[in-house]
């Protein structure tokens, strides 16, 4: 209840914090949460989270909105705020594999991740079922050698205006600049390997075949770049020479699931900030 | 250079961060790192660590500690100003093992720990060589059945006047309260298990014997109560069935050292509050 | 297809291992996993566990139990062959969580964990609806300050001749010894605390309360004495002074869910052995 | 006192435990520990590792070794016995870092490592006076760019007959192929990274430049192609986009001296075995 966040991003110099947090409580909040990260403290790039409560918060948003806009004015400042009260909009990209998909609806469901999963879309059939008990929509768009703009086609245009964030929980397929264009920073891939070790397909049999002795999960966000975007969680676990491929494949969805999870997480509280190809997570 | 800490805990009420941000701006300073945490937002305890950095710190010191003043009369905030420039001064009491120890040691060379090792004190004379590779003072104070009060009071006379922080780092030893009294949370040390389980002596032997799958480690500030005081970090390490009392002590050593210079080092850099019986530790 | 496993308990003395790989090569069996643990070479307890490969192994169970009852005479000997083709018959007790259920019922799904969950019983209806997602029968037996000698009746009922291990999946009842003779080193609880630390009720509060760095979850076989079994698995989570105690029931939920699957794991393959209040674990 | 080891690797048939473990009873022997695994049990490789007690085992080894020799004959079975009565003969590499060498030594002390530090050699005078508190000799062999053959040669000729492993502890130069011929599987080296992911110079650059999450450490066997050999042990830590590459060169110490040491105490109990480019850990 009556809670919003401040993020900003900004050329570093002095005296922005006493700027926002001054703002704030003459706009009657009460800073509950605060983080900040400079890449330089001179002349670098700085990055502000503030989580607030403020009592009718809706009645004050407008005024603290405005303010946040006059400060920012000539200042190369970019800022936005939010509100946990309005809750993301998410579709869930899925092939075959249920794993990602279960564990973000579960959360969901806790409450443990705040968003209203407004679709999943998959190229096959398979999962149909399951999504049916969380009673989410199901859409199936089928991609195939000849089909794929038209499929893209499809999915952007179930997506457009329905939704603010896009999850690949384990969508096996690759996404065009025309897909990612549209969504900047708003597509959240797991990928089935510590990046950037094993890019590309089968990433376990890939690791198996190198004999590591920890395999990982790394969710990120989509760029061009096939499985090169910013990092914004990863995990490992513990294998031996035991393993095959098929073991480190059912290991590796439990980290998968748990990468994916927090990473989707931080995203919908705005922990999350882009700088070029890396995060700042304020976890 | 020229950075400065403020640590500040007080009763939460909105403004704190702007009033105690705007200060540090109309004197120079600029932020570099800023953290807070409030028990209850309403009517809780505020809690505030930022790591500002202000050219010619020295000159400017006293105008912010001045502010400082004027900003907690009557506003119950307990405050004070650091600066790593000013390096804490620190005995370390051991009794035979030398792991802790050299870590401590190893970790003060390499700069990673910023500290001024001005004695090591121990009731056995076994590390005495191993002190004196680190050119470092060893002061041998026997403890016996009888000595217990003589010994403690020569400990102190060592200490007074001489060290800010005194870290026990298996120091097989039990402290007074008139000791303890003397260092108000500043005495660390390293219990070798993870409490609150196997609180005493001896946890690695009861460890083994109720077959835990895990063994750890706690640092903690000295209270008067045995190995109920305030927590600073704890960490574990893997065990199973094969391992023996021996194995577990071993194994053991390496959590100890780890969890420990991590400890000291945060309470080093003025990063670990004490509130009651826990720690706030902005890591 | 046409694997078996050898649980051998024996007092240690030279050449066990060589009497027993030797029956199983005289009787087509090859070994392709051995683990053997001894308390004490010089008169401890030997534990074995071999997993092997004979072709057409239902023709050739019935000597190769004969001739481990030969070797087995006048040694002391315990042994047990099992298969994993004869998959055991599970029931899992819950009250409203749904977190390890869930984890359960999915791995089982998805075949990681070999087993048939004959039924769900619960002293709430919560989950009835999850359950039912499952096609697994729920039974519900509700158990109060009156009924309870009643309820345990009912649900031993349910049980006997029905099922080889009881899972206590968050199940918030404690059991008669009555009840837990019925299933000797056959009923598996999580404690969601890292035992022997904060046993009973509502460790999370007593987690909070101490300021502890970690929390953890048990899964241990239950015995008379609350919270005191033979410990199978145990793993933790790091948390710090911001999380509440709803913070720590969230964060232990995955803990709890994954130290219980890995035990229920274990114990399905005969990889946990119960020798006094501890496991020799085969992982 | 009496311990031996039998480390045997050939093609995976059945029987072959029966075998060695009925040879190691008629020759008195009692197996204390067993560890086996193979590729494929049909047609794969085939590895074991027996570690057991036999009295007056100086006596009885030549007769256990005849024994073995006639087993393995027209078995392709390779086969060793080893006991840590003989302690491995070890030159550990350095350059200017100190930390994995101070943790190898460190633990040769404690008896964690059974081992020999025969000793340090290093292309900088820096580590001259840590090597001196320990008691073991410093050879400084400068190589440059015109030099390095030569230095190659120097190395040589003080390991030739002295050692019986190699181990790089943070040593900055490449090994010729001539080099690595004289100690094949015997030369470990600890690469600041989690491999495959940055291969080659200043992995703590690449890994910043990144954004990962997480920094690893990898032990593995040196082989002609640069971090490309089998991987004995890594381990990773948690950073975030708070830490320098200073930062994570500091955190990272404490991860590569780690793994190193696991790795070698592995490797000095004959628990790796390496099979083509992968390593058999029998931890």
């Amino acid at each position: 209840r009556d809670v919003g966040r401040v993020i900003v991003t900004c050329p570093d110099r002095p005296g922005i914090v006493a700027a926002i947090s001054g703002l704030l409580f003459r706009h009657g909040a009460n800073i509950t949460e605060l983080q900040q990260y400079s890449t330089d403290p001179f002349g670098g790039t700085f990055f502000l989270r503030i989580e607030f409560h403020r009592e009718d918060l809706a009645d004050g948003l407008p005024e603290i909105e405005a303010a946040l806009a006059g400060l920012a004015e000539g200042r190369s400042m970019r800022w936005r705020v939010t509100t946990p009260a309005v809750r993301r909009r998410v579709a869930i990209f899925v092939s075959k594999a249920d794993h990602a998909l279960r564990e973000l609806l579960w959360r969901t469901q806790t409450g443990e991740l705040e968003m209203d999963v407004r679709m999943v879309v998959s190229n096959h059939q398979d999962l149909r079922d399951t999504v049916a008990e969380w009673a989410v929509p199901f859409h199936h768009v089928p991609v195939g050698p000849e089909s794929r703009d038209d499929a893209e086609r499809r999915a952007l245009a179930l997506l457009t205006g329905q939704v603010d964030l896009v999850v690949l929980a384990r969508y096996m397929q690759i996404l065009t600049p025309r897909f990612l264009g549209a969504f900047p920073d708003r597509i959240i891939n797991i990928h089935h390997s510590f990046l950037p070790a094993f890019v590309g397909a089968d990433p376990y049999s890939a690791a198996a075949q190198r004999g590591v002795k920890l395999i990982g999960a790394t969710a990120h966000y989509v760029t061009a770049e096939l499985d090169a975007g910013p990092i914004i969680e990863q995990d490992i676990h513990r294998v031996d020479h035991r393993h095959s491929v098929a073991d480190l494949r059912r290991i590796g969805r439990h980290v998968e699931r748990a990468v994916l999870a927090r990473a989707v997480g931080w995203h919908l509280q705005d922990r999350v900030i882009v700088h070029g190809n890396k995060t700042i997570v304020f976890a």
